[in-house]
């Protein structure tokens, strides 16, 4: 058997997700692993390094899969591309070491959320921002955002109610990166993006689309930073922010060791 | 009466141009003039400072409109942003000199030509590039621009097979950026970008289309810089390579005095 890791890009636009669903062939999962069927004539499981929500993007998803024959990672890396739709791109493909799996020997991810905030629409980034018409306290968000990270049971952030196994994460940053707009220029409507950069263990279902709305919530003065802490003690997803919207995540990159 | 100037940013890949057509409304100028015709319960035309093709985007289109009566700047911006589709926004509104002319008095124009190059399809800004799969002979390609500068008979470069008008045109410069992709590390594909920036005076129809399908030409080893001078020379539209694809052109700026 030779085990195979695949980086992915993808627009999640147009997909219920990553994961393969019975009812829908619109996921990336089923995507990849009906191209891998067709070539090799047996059905393949592709495993992922976590699921992205219907909606969301990704740069640097990583999944690995097992054929039971010898293919030159070269010649499949050609095969997903040609047969892809436009949305989705097999960046890499490598051999890897037998026990290797993407989620388990999985070390960091890291995700992106870009918002961007102003009165005139942006047109082009559109599919992957989420839009605010007004301004967002960037530094009292940085605030808040200290509070969110190291190691802590971030039930509070999790979107799955019936979680049974642990919540502990280890969040080893949130960084934010501040990208001007031209339009603000032009009419002094303070147009412009903001990007928050995640980087953690590991992240609980939505939990950046919740820290996020969060954010954003002590950003327009709604919440104060010092709100985070009592959200996170009381482990509960009421306290917590809301989610925001898939259209502005996307998973960035999966570190292995 | 009162001159109105606008900047609208749109993503032409829906649309059937810039200009209005009595076929379709899916134009560009149709589009803000319907918005217009709404709010002042009349027919109102709007000048843009040029056609744009089928497919191509502007971040910088520029247009001027008169209205009798006078609403303010800030509330027209409001009103064409409310209304407008999510893939065209007006960037600014303002109101500008009776004798203003978005075409006559333009003075310089500033067109971005994009493409991708190597294996690995490009995902996210696929619709803003063109996607070639081999590589591009960069310093090839410098020496041909070199020789489509300065103020030049272009006829060689018209699409108008027709134009009865001058074909003489001033470009100021033609420019090169190349970003280099995180794909080209990957896998040693050679993935990467190349933007090509062209300054003038004013461009014929699909010249800069033209122009980038022969520096391509150039760039693949098709043709060398030296075939430019002859091509310019001769007026001939036949001897100039093929016209680039509309997705990778982007209208950037149009500049008045």
């Amino acid at each position: 058997m030779h085990n195979y890791k695949i980086v992915v890009s993808y627009d999640g636009t147009r997909y219920k997700g990553w994961q393969s669903q019975k009812l829908t062939d619109a996921t990336i999962q089923g995507k990849l692993e009906k191209i891998l069927e067709r070539t090799v004539g047996r059905p393949v499981k592709i495993t992922g390094s976590g699921r992205t929500d219907a909606g969301v993007h990704a740069k640097g998803q990583t999944a690995n899969f097992y054929l039971q024959d010898y293919y030159e990672p070269e010649e499949l890396l050609e095969i997903f591309n040609q047969y892809l739709p436009e949305d989705i791109a097999v960046r890499s493909v490598k051999e890897a070491g037998e026990r290797f799996h993407s989620r388990f020997s999985a070390t960091e991810k890291t995700y992106q959320y870009r918002i961007h905030t102003g009165k005139i629409p942006e047109v082009f980034e559109r599919k992957y921002v989420y839009s605010l018409a007004g301004q967002l306290d960037l530094e009292r968000m940085k605030q808040a955002a200290e509070y969110m990270t190291g190691k802590q049971d971030f039930a509070a952030f999790c979107g799955n109610r019936h979680m049974k196994k642990s919540t502990v994460r280890n969040i080893y940053e949130i960084r934010f990166e501040e990208v001007k707009d031209e339009n603000a220029f032009l009419m002094g409507q303070g147009c412009g993006e903001i990007r928050i950069i995640f980087r953690g263990n590991g992240f609980l279902q939505n939990m950046v689309r919740i820290m996020t709305g969060t954010l954003i919530e002590v950003g327009e003065g709604r919440r104060c930073p010092e709100d985070i802490p009592v959200m996170i003690a009381s482990k509960n997803r009421e306290l917590a922010g809301h989610t925001a919207p898939a259209q502005g995540l996307m998973l960035m990159e999966v570190k292995y060791d």
